[in-house]
């Protein structure tokens, strides 16, 4: 069993940061798949729904990717506060695991974060002069690009953790 | 002086994807801020210039910080790979500089990636009916967003060298 050096945070700290993390995706997730606007084209009713913008459908992606990995991470959490050891009987596969499993996620919430504002702030602006309903749909997708950005953000803070918790050799 | 642990890539590996890197953010850089197209809208022309693209505009800002930055790596990679140590008197602070500037550096080309690929998607969708002009200039924004995914993943790669190079206790 390896232990995580004295850099390391306390496994409580970790176990808040993986909750933070959990809300967040849960928040944006939520804001995001709720999210629609009825529009009139040429007196036709249009529905307009989070799957109709490309960078949205990726921010999905990351958001259902992320879930049951930060559910994994928070029963680890769980059982390493409540029982003090990590749940494996091999500690440095584990730490492998965290690393690298954490850096990969890390990544896919950041190009998430980064498509979502990057699709919503630019559609805004095109769409801002066709009604107050296009407004509201893209104002609630900043509202579900901002909880990405905090799950990316406690990932990112997560993934430091992990990395300086590795054993020097691998 | 702390040398790297054993699991560490040669100083060679290391400096090729720094090059490897540059040479992505140069390019990426270079189709960017040469994009234009001209537009016609109720007859009058309009000249549309990455600049007028939020996305495009945060995919420049990372490529503008990570310019110098890899710039900065390669000069620590040549040095090592031709002296066979690091420039550092003390070794172990640039390990740790290199493991937290690798990872807000792959980060923020991260989220540029993301952006550049989010937006691009989406305004060349709405866009696709208002002529050739139009397409020719997002067709250059996903050429541009590949070199920065490019420049994202090498960098992504130095990310998980300069983790595993770090020292133990911190």
């Amino acid at each position: 069993m390896t232990e995580p050096s004295s850099s390391t945070p306390s496994p409580v700290i970790s176990l808040v940061l993986r909750l933070l993390t959990f809300i967040s995706i849960l928040i944006s997730l939520t804001i995001l798949t709720t999210n629609s606007a009825t529009i009139v084209v040429n007196s036709t009713e249009l529905k307009l729904r989070f799957k109709d913008v490309h960078a949205y459908r990726y921010m999905l992606f990351a958001l259902v990717v992320g879930l049951p990995y930060i559910l994994l991470q928070i029963v680890f959490g769980i059982y390493h506060v409540s029982m003090g050891k990590r749940i494996s009987s091999s500690g440095e596969s584990l730490l492998q695991f965290d690393f690298y499993a954490d850096k990969v996620m890390s990544y896919i919430l950041a190009t998430g974060t980064g498509a979502a504002f990057g699709a919503t702030l630019d559609l805004k602006e095109v769409f801002s002069e066709l009604g107050s309903n296009y407004n509201k749909f893209f104002n609630k997708g900043s509202a579900a690009a901002s909880f990405i950005l905090f799950a990316f953000l406690f990932t990112a803070v997560s993934s430091v953790f992990s990395s300086l918790a590795l054993p020097k050799k691998l």
